[in-house]
């Protein structure tokens, strides 16, 4: 007759990564209900049940923990697809961003909440441009550089340019309060005039 | 003989002017001194000479006296020319808005920091579009407008979305912390793309 299995010992990864997901989601969660300003560590680990010590042995502030939960969030809302047809990808990429994560209140909120908190800590300024942007314009580029050998935009198109006619309506719209997030249309139209913008260069 | 004139009478308008002045000022230098978070209405007061019950009498709050710093200093350096070249004329406008104005420490801290509290404060946000914003992007739109019907941009052309496309690189670069503001070689990038994107539909 065999043995009983031995109880297995707690295991701390499994513990942390549901502690940590409790954590992130409630951070979003508060954000939604309160704003991003007034959210703090201490309501977010009581509402998680973990201590506020368990928070700052993972993250330094508040703020940090946002820009975690908003890069979980972003993946895989904010991926690039690739399917041959530039127009179609800056679109439905666009779409993701803009409805499928932006539209979320439990991010929106505490993503301009959180953009503002930059303003005045440099140290978070570097983590969300290093954490949250830098990947995603990653990808943008990476889309961009292959439409640039494929002919779909021009062979010298600028693509830091490229992406700040793309991306900066849209944060112009939600940071200046100019009004609703781009609608369907308005990002179809947006990016026909971009890549009208780095339309190839007619033929001699 | 004639007689000596009488004394004038102290001159409320006046003493008002010069402490208005001195209160704006302040408001500025010391958003470029120590950032826009950490000024009190208390140490504007102190600065200017004044007290902190004369600014209350006429702001309700720190923002709203650095809006109107901010509204100040932007009449003429945001301002359009109309010289008939609507290149010409978008290239100075936005010169004059990124080297007279944004590069200008005691404007740069004082809008990035007044942007950030408008993502707490409705009121303050309804403000900046309302006194800031609006009437300079009415200007744009008024110098788009006689482009639409001299044809140096398409009849059709969509006047906010133009708006977005030459403003929001502007201040993606600026809030979400991607670099130096625009080069004066950088704007007329931005300009020939946004007027390539605006282009006249080419004859049949």
């Amino acid at each position: 007759m065999p043995d009983q299995p031995a109880p297995r010992p707690p295991d701390p990864q499994r513990r942390n990564q549901k502690s940590r997901r409790a954590i992130l989601d409630t951070a979003l969660d508060l954000c939604a209900e309160h704003g991003y300003g007034p959210v703090t560590v201490e309501a977010i680990a009581a509402r998680a049940g973990v201590s506020k010590k368990t928070i700052y042995r993972w993250w330094p502030s508040k703020g940090a923990v946002v820009l975690e939960a908003l890069d979980d969030a972003a993946t895989p809302a904010a991926d690039f697809p690739d399917t041959g047809d530039i127009r179609a990808d800056l679109v439905t990429q666009m779409e993701g961003l803009l409805r499928g994560l932006f539209a979320d209140p439990r991010v929106g909120r505490a993503l301009t909440g959180l953009i503002a908190d930059t303003q005045h800590a440099p140290d978070l300024a570097r983590d969300l441009d290093q954490m949250l942007i830098q990947p995603r314009a990653e990808q943008a580029r990476t889309r961009l550089a292959k439409a640039r050998t494929d002919g779909g935009i021009r062979a010298d198109a600028d693509l830091d340019l490229s992406l700040e006619l793309l991306y900066g309506p849209v944060y112009y719209r939600l940071l200046l309060h100019q009004g609703d997030l781009h609608s369907s249309a308005e990002i179809r139209e947006l990016v026909d005039h971009v890549l009208r913008a780095l339309a190839p260069h007619a033929p001699e």
